[in-house]
C-alpha cells in the first residue's frame, strides 16, 4: 500500500512506521518545497495520505481511501476537496502533554513560584509566614471549567481533581463520562458555568458554533480573579475582548498557547495578536506547544499506523470524520 | 479550661477557638513581647498550651495537661523541659498546600512555562513545532522519589499519580499506605532510591538520623537531569553539597523552601544560606511558605479543638508524640 507523509508533521512518522511495517507499506514523503510534477506523482499513487491539512491547491489524488491528519484539528482540512470514497481520521494523544500545561498554568497562578522567587532571592523575606505573610488560596476546592470536555477536558479533570478540584464542564453531546465532572452542562449551558469558574479552560474544537463563542460578554460573566487558559484555538476566545479583560484585569489573566496568527518558517516576523499581549504581566504565552511532548508522536502513529492495518484487513477505521 | 495561645502563629487560632467552644474555654493570649511577670501568670494557669516552641526558658507551668504544637516539626521543642504529667501533640493539615507547591514546582520545571512566555514575548517563535522546536519531555512516566512517606509524601504521590507519574519512596516503617508507592523502601534503601529518581522530595522529619542524610555523597547518586525539592527542614540536606550541586549543575536543580538560616522579624537581614544560592538560575528559592494556605489554620485548629475536647471528655488525644 502506497502511503504520502505529506509536510513536516507527517514526515515525523516516517520512522516509526517504517519499523512496524517493514515492506508491507511503500512510504513516501512530500512537503510544499517540491516541485509540482514531483508531487503530481506522489498524490497520483498515495492510497494512504498523511497530512496536517488538506485543500482543493494540492493534486489530484484519485487513488486515496484515507486521509489521515497526524493531529486534531480539522481546520485545515477543505473536506469538499477530499476524494470520494477517501476516508478522513484525525488523533489525539496530545492530551497527556496538554493536560500537563494547564496544570502548570494553573499551579503557576496559584502557588506564585515565579513572583515569590523574585522576592526571596533578592532578600525580601515578606513572603514568610513569619513575616505575618498573607495566606495564598489553596487549589483545593477551587473550580476548574471546561469549555468542551473530550480527550484534553478529561484530562484536565483528572488531574485537577487529584487536587481537591471541582470539575465543571459544558460538552456538545452531554453523556457519561470518565471521570464524571462535579457539574455538566451542554454548551448552550455556558452562561451558567462561566460566573462559578476560577479555571476556564478553552478545549473544543474550532466550528461555527464555537468561533468567538467567548466573547466580551462571556468574559465579563468570568470572576476578576478567575483566569482564562487557551489550548484549542484562538479564534475560539474574541481576539479584542481577551485582550481588553486582560488589560483592563476584568480577569486575572490568561494562559495562551494558541493564537489569532502565525509565523512561518523563513517567513517575517509576526506577532500572534494584532494586540500587545507580549506587554501584559498577566499573561503566560507559548507559540501552540502544549501538546509537544516526547511522546506525542509515537503514540500518534501507533494510532495511523493500527488504521492503516485496519485498511488493509478491511476493518472498521477508529476515529473517522469523514464521510 | 485554661488555654493559652503562645507565640503569632497560636494567636492566629483565637477567633477558631473562641466561635468552636464559646465559654466552655478561658482562652488567653501571649508572646515573648510581654514582661516576665505578665507571662509567668499566664503560663502558671495555663492547662493547654498551644506553642511552636517549649523551652526550660519559658516560666514554669505546672496545671499544663497538654501542650499542642499548631505545626508539625518538633524540633522547637525541648521535651526534657516539658512539665511532667503535660502530653504534647502535634498537626499537620499542610500536606495540602505542599502538595500543591510540589507539583507546582514540578511543572514548572517539566513543562518550563516561564522561559518559553520570555522568548516567545520577545518575539520568538523558536518553541513552536511548526518551527522544529524539539520536544519536551512529558511528566508522565516519570519518576518522583519521597524521602519519607508521611501526610506530605503521601500527598505528593496522590498528585503525582493523576499525572501518571511513577511514585518511589523511603520511610522509617514501610507498611501499606494509601496510595501504595510503585516502589517502597527503608531509609537504608535510599541509596537504591536516588539513582532512579527524576524528582527528589525530601519530606521527612528533621532528626538525629535524617540531619544530613542528603549529604555529597547521596545528591551524587542522583541523575544529572533530576530536582532535588526540600519542602521540610533545610539540613535534612547538607547545605555545602546542595549548593556546590547545584552550582556545578552535577543534579539538574532543586526547589527550596526550608533553609538553613531564618530572619526575624525587626531583625538584622539575613540570607537563608551562607552560599548565594539567590545567584543560581537552576534553583527556585521561598521563604518557608509551602503550606501556608488559607486552609491550614482552620484545619490545624480544628484538629487542636477536636484534641482539647477529648481532653476535657477523658478520651485519648489524637497526634500524641509526648510521653
Amino acid at each position: 500500500m502506497n502511503v504520502l507523509l505529506y509536510g513536516a508533521v507527517a514526515r515525523r512518522g516516517l520512522d516509526i512506521l517504517r519499523k512496524r511495517f517493514s515492506d508491507e507499506l511503500h512510504i513516501i514523503v512530500g512537503g510544499e518545497d517540491e516541485s509540482e510534477d514531483a508531487l503530481a506523482d506522489k498524490f497520483a499513487e498515495a492510497e494512504v495520505i498523511v497530512s496536517v491539512g488538506f485543500s482543493a491547491g494540492l493534486p489530484p489524488a484519485p487513488a486515496a481511501r484515507l486521509l489521515h491528519l497526524p493531529n486534531s484539528g480539522l481546520d485545515a482540512v477543505d473536506m469538499a476537496a477530499v476524494p470520494d470514497g477517501c476516508a478522513v481520521c484525525n488523533c489525539f494523544e496530545h492530551e497527556i502533554g496538554i493536560g500537563e500545561y494547564v496544570m502548570a498554568a494553573i499551579l503557576r497562578h496559584t502557588v506564585g513560584l515565579e513572583a515569590r522567587d523574585v522576592r526571596f532571592r533578592g532578600g525580601d523575606w515578606g513572603d514568610s509566614p513569619v513575616f505575618s505573610a498573607p495566606f495564598r488560596r489553596e487549589l483545593a476546592g477551587q473550580v476548574v471549567a471546561t469549555l468542551g470536555y473530550g480527550n484534553i477536558g478529561r484530562a484536565v479533570a483528572s488531574r485537577a481533581r487529584a487536587f481537591g478540584m471541582v470539575v465543571h464542564a459544558v460538552t456538545r453531546t452531554p453523556r457519561d463520562f470518565d471521570p464524571t465532572p462535579d457539574w455538566l452542562g451542554g454548551i448552550d449551558d455556558l452562561d451558567t458555568m462561566l460566573p462559578a469558574a476560577d479555571f476556564v479552560v478553552a478545549c473544543c474544537p474550532l466550528t461555527d458554533q464555537t468561533k468567538g463563542i467567548l466573547d466580551a460578554r462571556r468574559l465579563a460573566l468570568m470572576k476578576p480573579t478567575a483566569v482564562l487558559i487557551n489550548v484549542c484555538r484562538g479564534p475560539v476566545v474574541d481576539e479584542d475582548a481577551l485582550y481588553a479583560a486582560c488589560r483592563d484585569k476584568t480577569i486575572a489573566g490568561a494562559a495562551i498557547d494558541v493564537w489569532y496568527r502565525y509565523a512561518d518558517p523563513g517567513g517575517e516576523a509576526v506577532r500572534p495578536s494584532r494586540h500587545a499581549f507580549h506587554e501584559l504581566d498577566n499573561v503566560v504565552m507559548t507559540p501552540h506547544l502544549s501538546g509537544w511532548t516526547d511522546g506525542l508522536m509515537p503514540r500518534r502513529f501507533s494510532v495511523i499506523g493500527d488504521n492503516i492495518k485496519r485498511l488493509i484487513d478491511g476493518l472498521p477505521l477508529v476515529n473517522q470524520v469523514h464521510p
